[in-house]
């Protein structure tokens, strides 16, 4: 594509991380910015995303400095709708595959992410609940499977890789750091829960994400802890 | 297409409506299967949906009873994700537009309307919370509808349009009949305020959705509102 993709992101937002991993899993050309999503600058929510929220994308339009964005591009929020925006842009890309059946499997994963796994996950996180129901969204996921590949959905990195695997980088970092608002230890157990033979399957597909270089390239472990440790600091004792 | 598809469901389901709603408005043959929700047979969930949740479908594999689903055959269910499949294997319906951006703005409304109307809308019927948050995401919906347009997005029905179609349906037994475990008259004082100037457009394209054939074909109220009235009958007085 020759048309210009500014992405407008935070380092430590796991929803404009699947928008990167996608990008560079994909090879494809754009510019990102960082936002201060601690505080934010006017233009980002005149000109870009009236909902304020990163991630969001430019596409189109002349070439502009990011900090005044041209009227002219189209502009695309919520983080698996730009998924959905690349994979058609890059339609050989294999963000998506061509059969629609395994379209369609890519998006009940996407869904089953959003619907089984964050919501749980970061509740968990926030000491809002246990972690049964992270371990029920993983279950669930580990499901959705295939015995002896690598990725959600058939032979190739597709979006639903791009949309797990922030969260599995979230997730690696509270069970192996026992970083959260939960009661101390419930990270380490969690760990283990993880690391038992139930969830084999589960495990190699997440190890299999993080060691992708996409991942590698577009997530900085240290500050996420950082982060963690900082907002997630009330423990339960 | 010449495969065969079967839609499981439910008639007063509104995410099974959805379904129904893109099957008429593409024109695509398909068999539908009334599933009683309340007593769900055995086979559905062992081989059609695990969740055994409607809608779902089976697509392709030998044409066979809808009670004995060929395990040839594939299985999709989640709404949306069905409603992403049918633009996917008719591409020349119309039921997403061509056009990448529009694309974007179509699954963004249907977003949007996931987040912002079904959530607060149900929960606003079952007495959960007030009307509050239903007009927010109607004004956030109304926002993202041009002047002067009939759809959601572009100029054809798309999914983005039968993805909110059972919604506007709910909506107008709520504040025509007054039916919902909130207060009694807050149904109708919530249609008071949507009758007002600021939500004209809105209110201009609900009635259009209301009007096609295609939901009257698809949509039996007496039932819906029997329904409404029989599970949100503890008033709150």
């Amino acid at each position: 594509m020759s048309e210009q993709l500014t992405l407008y992101l935070h380092k430590l937002s796991p929803y404009s991380q699947k928008i990167e991993l996608a990008l560079v899993e994909a090879n494809a050309p754009h510019r990102a910015y960082q936002v201060d999503i601690f505080n934010k600058p006017e233009w980002f929510a005149s000109k870009v995303n009236p909902v304020g929220k990163v991630p969001a994308v430019t596409y189109g339009g002349p070439n502009v400095d990011p900090e005044d964005p041209s009227p002219l591009s189209a502009k695309i929020a919520e983080s698996n709708v730009v998924l959905e925006f690349l994979a058609d842009i890059y339609p050989d890309s294999g963000l998506l595959p061509k059969d629609p059946i395994l379209r369609a499997k890519a998006r009940f994963f996407m869904d089953a992410t959003t619907k089984h796994v964050e919501g749980p996950f970061y509740a968990f996180i926030r000491g809002l609940e246990s972690y049964d129901n992270t371990l029920k969204g993983i279950e669930f996921i580990q499901g959705l499977l295939e015995e002896g590949r690598d990725f959600a959905v058939g032979d190739h990195y597709t979006i639903a890789d791009a949309c797990i695997s922030p969260h599995l980088a979230g997730l690696k970092i509270v069970i192996e750091t026992d970083t959260g608002k939960f009661p101390v230890g419930m990270g380490y157990k969690l760990g283990e829960e993880l690391k038992g033979p139930k969830f084999a399957k589960f495990m190699k597909y997440v190890q299999g994400m993080l060691d992708r270089p996409s991942l590698k390239q577009t997530y900085d472990e240290e500050s996420v802890i950082t982060l963690f440790k900082t907002r997630f600091t009330e423990r339960v004792q």
